[in-house]
């Protein structure tokens, strides 16, 4: 193998594949990128046997020939190089060697006939989106996965495709976050829910652009697919909530208010709430809706917090209790100016919705407050 | 106690103090903030019997007073304040009010009788320089004290005044930082070895600006003074190393090369050299000089790298060993475009100099490499 190519164009390369490397495996080989020329292309491909990525580039193939290189080695001597042509080969010791200007690195290589195949893919059912729309709708729900490998379908956010709109919905017992979006192209309904750890990682390959990006699944797996990449990750088995039935549709108090104000409320709020040395759970911050005020509260033996924000109120007025950092996390993720808060009774769930759009919702159970 | 003062002027006098507060203590007074009032102006205060730094900011006192509080909660509760007006109070179950807007906050306080006091200085000897200066010395040395509490002189860095010159030196038993300036004023001849950590929390309070700073020392306390904040700090006890005579004279070899090119080839080789299983000081980078070159390699189970440079080179040609971070260290402290490297034989000392300042000075002691 022999190949002469552009720093930049290989280091775009080995950047997106090197995020499919495993971390903690026994077996060195899935540590490793495998480069396979292809007439005048390469293909890097890493695969961890969950998530399997693969990025092809044109470059100047001297001589055809595959090989397995360790990603991380391989990766950081390319990011350190000066920004020009490199020669990269297989010398008669199997030792890859990198020439750049007076540089010249010769590292240990695996046989790459090892390498684990990556699944094939019958793709069934696929959709087309922007990068730029699905790394939104990653960011607005992956928060709110579940982390407890107790119930795995939780670990994963559903895609659910119903009459041309894309639904990404992520809920992990507490909370459970909802953006949706109309797809342009006349498409199948079909679901499927992709591992949090996939959409992480996919959401670092992505670009913040217009490109396209087609999400297809077929029975086991789902494949990511852009110009000169392919993510292939398994699809997560198992019963999905019907989070249709759980989000309400009435509320009894809703208030209107400026997001950034009551987000540092919080902030402030969940230093003394959190500080507690028994578990933050055990001591929600209290929320009252009084006409045209909310206040929010909270004490413990850190000290004694109270926050009083003037609001737009409608409805009745309400007690209940919160985890402050189910709130936070909605507050990040909406980037509106203002945001409706909708409860129903002090324990049923509420609901936080940008005013200005409606393409989110996402929604908090309550604490019971202690009687003191 | 009862006092108003603006946001803005409390966080950088908290900001500042904050530095000074004890981590890992069995004594929770030694995690808290004094806070002082007098006539028109608070002082804060904290020692972690170690390092004492107080800061003294005017305000609006309403009622004298004074006391301690979590240093911690109170600083992120005001830092997360709005920026206006705040009102500051202990209330009549000793508790610490603050309140801005619609927050109030409670924290508990501590009793102020049980700070301890910060020690006395009878400043003997002083100095003033420019904070930026300072800066400027600390940077530049402080990466080569030892961390070895073995040879405690070595974890400070020596302030030497002679001649109203003065040096800052480090030292760690594998190679020597020192920086020196000439002195605007008068001075006695003295000196002090000041503990590495009092530094890096100096360098993090003083400013990248043009204003004093007084460096006093007593028999066994160092004192920095600025306009409002006071550092107490106590020095080394014993003999620093006679840093004069052990850094050479002459060289045999001496090579001239840009920085960043050089930089650049220790950066990608100690991928290599400090990617060994084995400790990397037993795989030393081996630096080669020729005749209008460099040439540094090394090997080890990883793989081979070699580096090639052409520089301008004077003297014999020479082989010696290296632990390349320090090499590195020193290419990150000197902040000029090209570096002298000079060399005595493979196993004395080298020197990496600035090409157009001479008003620092890295030594590096060699490795003996290995027969093959």
């Amino acid at each position: 193998m022999k190949i002469v190519c552009y720093k930049d164009n290989i280091l775009k390369a080995i950047n997106s594949v090197v995020k499919g490397v495993a971390s903690k495996t026994t077996m060195p080989i899935l540590e490793g990128i495998l480069i396979q020329t292809n007439d005048d292309e390469i293909k890097l491909t890493t695969y961890d046997l969950e998530i399997g990525i693969e990025y092809v580039i044109k470059c100047d193939v001297k001589e055809q020939g595959s090989t397995v290189v360790n990603a991380i080695m391989f990766s950081e001597i390319i990011r350190k190089l000066p920004d020009t042509e490199i020669n990269i080969s297989v010398n008669n010791n199997n030792l890859l060697e990198i020439e750049c200007e007076g540089a010249l690195y010769k590292l240990a290589t695996m046989n790459p006939d090892e390498f684990p195949e990556l699944p094939k893919i019958e793709v069934e059912n696929s959709i087309e989106i922007e990068q730029n729309a699905l790394k939104n709708m990653i960011r607005k729900t992956i928060f709110a996965v579940s982390s407890e490998e107790s119930r795995p379908i939780f670990t994963g956010c559903l895609f659910e495709i119903e009459n041309n709109k894309l639904s990404v919905v992520a809920v992990d017992g507490f909370r459970l976050a909802l953006r949706s979006m109309y797809l342009n192209k006349q498409s199948n309904n079909f679901s499927a829910v992709i591992p949090g750890r996939t959409l992480n990682e996919v959401n670092k390959i992505i670009s913040d652009s217009f490109e396209p990006i087609k999400i297809g699944v077929s029975k086991n797996q789902a494949l990511f697919e852009m110009e000169n990449c392919k993510i292939v990750t398994r699809i997560l088995d198992g019963e999905f909530l019907n989070y249709k039935n759980v989000i309400p549709s009435n509320w009894e108090t809703r208030i209107r208010v400026n997001k950034n104000s009551i987000q540092n409320c919080f902030e402030r709020i969940s230093l003394i709430s959190s500080s507690a040395v028994e578990k933050e759970k055990k001591y929600p911050v209290k929320v009252n809706v009084d006409i045209g005020k909310v206040v929010i509260s909270c004490t413990n033996q850190t000290g004694d917090a109270k926050e009083e924000l003037y609001v737009s109120t409608e409805g009745k007025n309400l007690e209940a209790g919160f985890n402050p950092k189910y709130f936070l996390d909605s507050f990040k993720a909406i980037d509106d100016e203002e945001v409706y808060i909708e409860f129903g009774s002090s324990i049923s769930p509420c609901l936080v919705k940008s005013v200005e759009n409606n393409d989110y919702t996402y929604m908090i159970l309550p604490i019971r407050l202690k009687e003191d």
